[in-house]
């Protein structure tokens, strides 16, 4: 017999990148499979690391008020503009670089993802509240065959997490309260400015999230569920 | 050997109410289900006509830009208030009120859309571009098993049918063109609205949509594909 330890929780929202899909092996392997056909040939890791460096400065640009929201897939596509000369990528025409950008929408879902949420979603909507776009969120929900109740997160709010805004405006969208849903991702800032404004918390580890040495093996903090991954994330809310 | 006719198309844009999903026997049922037990006896389908019957003036309030954009969960609360007397309901409780307002999420599909959809899904994906909220055609997805690629349509732009804004803002969210696009309805008027903002169209018919007599028997106008349901649609696209 299960028991449902959060009985007011409604619905899930998940981080993605990371949380649920390994953004770093999947543009790797996309940029592989574009560019090496054309001559290039590159350490693909480090390419995708260059690429994701450059994430959390588009966003905050946005948070900070310096630049009006736009989305990111338009941030994606101004970060690889930028790194484009230190690999070597500067002749790159734009249909390249428009499929280039379209490897965030191919990543794969770590595999614990596909029989967690099985289980997850016979009794609560999952929906991603993410920093990415709702272009990127539905194709990687389509692709891993997720099953998103809808896409939430910062296109809804035309903001970036931690930004209170995106949680608000999510829950918002759902008609529900903060305390119907909990946020689950793998970094614990993501989790404090989500319980902040009275949202319930779920960490899943992901250790070795963008590489050897990277992610967080313990959570920073108190959270209502610490998972090792959506199965026994699954398991610990009575699912 | 299926052929595809519209190669360039790569999703399809869903009318909801009256194409996907029955509201009016839907309607009917959840009121009675909710109000009977209370005492309140009512030709149940002629409350869910009254009840529908504000929906246009309500959208129409803020397509003129007399009142802001409020979503369809809350002109329905306000419709519900309006009808209330007439029907003798003055005197039910906010919860029961906020009850029957969720009557709107729990509508079914009609039976040709499951295995018509489970063929469109196979190439294209498939979105509400409704009137509606997120929140209710996410329900509707949840409960019909649709598996919408994502949630598009008013509350994404803001503004409701038939205005260029929200087949436009549907249709960048996904960073497609609109030729890209197929707006699906059971109503011409919206489709002639989406073939002027550069979507494609197709019609499927319901006649008796709202009752007998209701509904186009034939589309008023010349659409790309016209269906008699969605086993015809889905047959047409080449799926």
């Amino acid at each position: 017999m299960q028991t449902n330890p959060f009985p007011e929780v409604q619905a899930l929202f998940f981080d993605v990148f990371s949380t649920v899909v390994d953004w770093r092996n999947g543009v790797a392997r996309e940029a592989e499979r574009i560019l090496k056909p054309l001559g290039y040939s590159l350490d693909w890791l480090v390419f995708a690391d260059a690429w994701r460096a450059l994430y959390q400065p588009g966003m905050e640009e946005v948070r900070s008020g310096q630049r009006p929201f736009v989305k990111v897939d338009v941030i994606n596509q101004r970060a690889l503009d930028q790194i484009r000369p230190r690999f070597g990528l500067e002749k790159l025409d734009e249909v390249t670089l428009a499929e280039l950008n379209l490897a965030w929408s191919r990543l794969d879902a770590w595999p614990d993802v596909g029989p967690g949420f099985a289980r997850l979603r016979a009794r609560l909507r999952l929906c991603p509240c993410s920093n990415g776009s709702i272009a990127i969120m539905a194709e990687l929900g389509r692709r891993n065959d997720l099953r998103w109740h809808t896409v939430l997160g910062s296109e809804i709010a035309q903001d970036y997490k931690p930004k209170p805004r995106v949680y608000l405006a999510s829950a918002e969208a759902l008609n529900l309260k903060p305390s119907q849903y909990m946020m689950v991702a793998a970094h614990s800032l993501d989790l404090i400015a989500a319980a902040a404004q009275g949202l319930r918390t779920g960490h899943v580890g992901r250790p070795g999230e963008a590489g050897p040495g990277t992610g967080e093996t313990e959570p920073m903090g108190r959270f209502d569920v610490v998972a090792k991954d959506f199965l026994d994330f699954a398991a610990k809310m009575g699912t």
